[in-house]
């Protein structure tokens, strides 16, 4: 197996500034992003969504990459003609002209560094392995694919991770944001070259994943929200939350918390990008993936 | 003199969120808000923007109060009829039914608590010193007005403050800042209830603010950010900035420095809101302003 084209993509949506300004940054001085046994190539995805500084036009770009989806031209939306023109540019999904992709993207949440493995082959396991080795503080969230397919931008090739970096606010660019982005982005051609050149980065035999199980609501009432996260649980990404933890602060005053026996860790808390669809926190479960060379995928 | 009508204002910026939810919470339960000295009244000043959970709709609400805008019944923006709606509730400005407003905003920059003055007068300058006194690291912002007027929502009556806290992103409601802002507002309308009950609250003699200077742009090359602000600057909201300082790191790694002599103390570096207009951060200059009781405003 040999990775002859890594496509890094900026500005997947269109309010999350930081991968834009890195693909402006790295057009002008490719430097940092060329190495010698592959091709890199940069794209900005929702050129529309950065010029407007929103998530998106019409629909999330990021759930637009579907094999039924790709296959259907009349359905008109912006974001659906983008995503032919990426896939057509980046791919044919399925049979695509590049190996890998990084997709990047920031959160509101108090995420730091994560990678988000869709694809949970082997490769994608110790490229995020070798990342996090690197960059100590890195977690890598799991989601499991829904009936064999994935709608996300990085399902058009067989390797790549999203690149999820925050805290940071939509709409702006920080400059210890980016330089953090610019060294994932490092650490994955790295590896990817040294993979092609035959003596592999070396990896721990397993990696722990935070595997997304479900979706948190927020408490509504005539289509408002009356209960915010709970003080205690913001900004506490990762972090296992057990039965009878907080999780919400009401309106008037009571409180919402865990109801069920199982243990889980909350990832995007407070994501801002998520309040469209009411969604308030991520609930995941602890795994332990292992990613020794030889070893099929689990 | 005697406060009879107190205006609280939430969500005059659509995409501000905190102010819009204490609005609800103070409808639901509006004893935090009572005091029995005068009639406080609550105000969703930009509800098409909330529900859009964008900044504006046509134009900045909070711009649009200048007296010859008022004037003009004309101009049909959502929000120029918005401001004429709210100015016939609250005000109208120069003969308004209310006495004093607190509009309360948030910012993504560092800002933790900060008391905009737009008008100097005695009583605001003690009302902000008052606060400050409960809230020790809360700072005060003294914008002086342009040719006598001013167009922002708290000019419509004598007395009153904008409230901005931060860092919090656009978008997205955190419970902590829910409360610090609820704080601010309780210790405002204390302070002046205790002033219409002849108990005048202890204030200092004098209170330190950061007197609006001007504005700093982000680099821009083809119409495009090609600077952010430099990391070390970034959430040093109230530092001093001195000659050769640095201020942004640019796409080609430069630094640009502060050149000028003055010492200066920067505030809302890095605020999203702003972007649109290209503006960096705002510099301001230290002053002392005097509070006590019998001086004329200075």
């Amino acid at each position: 197996m040999k990775i002859l084209n890594v496509a890094i993509v900026g500005g997947t949506h269109g309010n999350e500034l930081t991968g834009a300004y890195l693909v402006r940054r790295w057009s002008a001085y490719p430097d940092a992003i060329i190495r010698p046994s592959f091709k890199t190539k940069l794209f900005l995805a929702n050129p529309k969504a950065v010029e407007q500084n929103r998530r998106f036009i019409d629909e999330d770009l990021n759930r637009c990459f579907r094999m039924n989806s790709l296959a259907s031209t009349d359905r008109g939306t912006y974001e659906s003609l983008r995503a032919l023109y990426l896939n057509q540019m980046i791919g044919p999904k399925g049979a695509s002209k590049h190996d890998a992709i990084f997709d990047l993207h920031t959160s509101t949440s108090n995420c730091g560094v994560m990678l988000v493995l869709k694809d949970n082959n082997l490769i994608n396991r110790q490229l995020a392995a070798y990342i996090q080795c690197q960059i100590p503080d890195t977690k890598i969230l799991y989601t499991p694919p829904i009936q064999g397919d994935q709608p996300y931008l990085t399902s058009i090739c067989p390797y790549g991770l999203i690149v999820e970096i925050g805290p940071v606010p939509q709409g702006l660019l920080r400059s210890d944001l980016i330089t953090l982005t610019d060294e994932v982005v490092k650490h994955g051609l790295d590896y990817l070259h040294a993979l092609n050149e035959g003596r592999q980065k070396a990896v721990p035999d397993s990696v722990e994943v935070f595997e997304f199980k479900e979706e948190v609501m927020f408490p509504k009432a005539d289509d408002a929200i009356v209960g915010t996260i709970h003080h205690s649980l913001q900004d506490r990404d990762y972090e296992a939350l057990h039965h009878g933890d907080p999780m919400f602060e009401c309106l008037d005053g009571s409180v919402i918390a865990y109801e069920k026996q199982e243990t889980v860790y909350p990832v995007f808390i407070n994501e801002a990008a998520y309040y469209y669809k009411n969604v308030a926190m991520s609930l995941c479960l602890k795994k332990t993936l292992l990613t020794a060379t030889g070893l099929e995928p689990t």
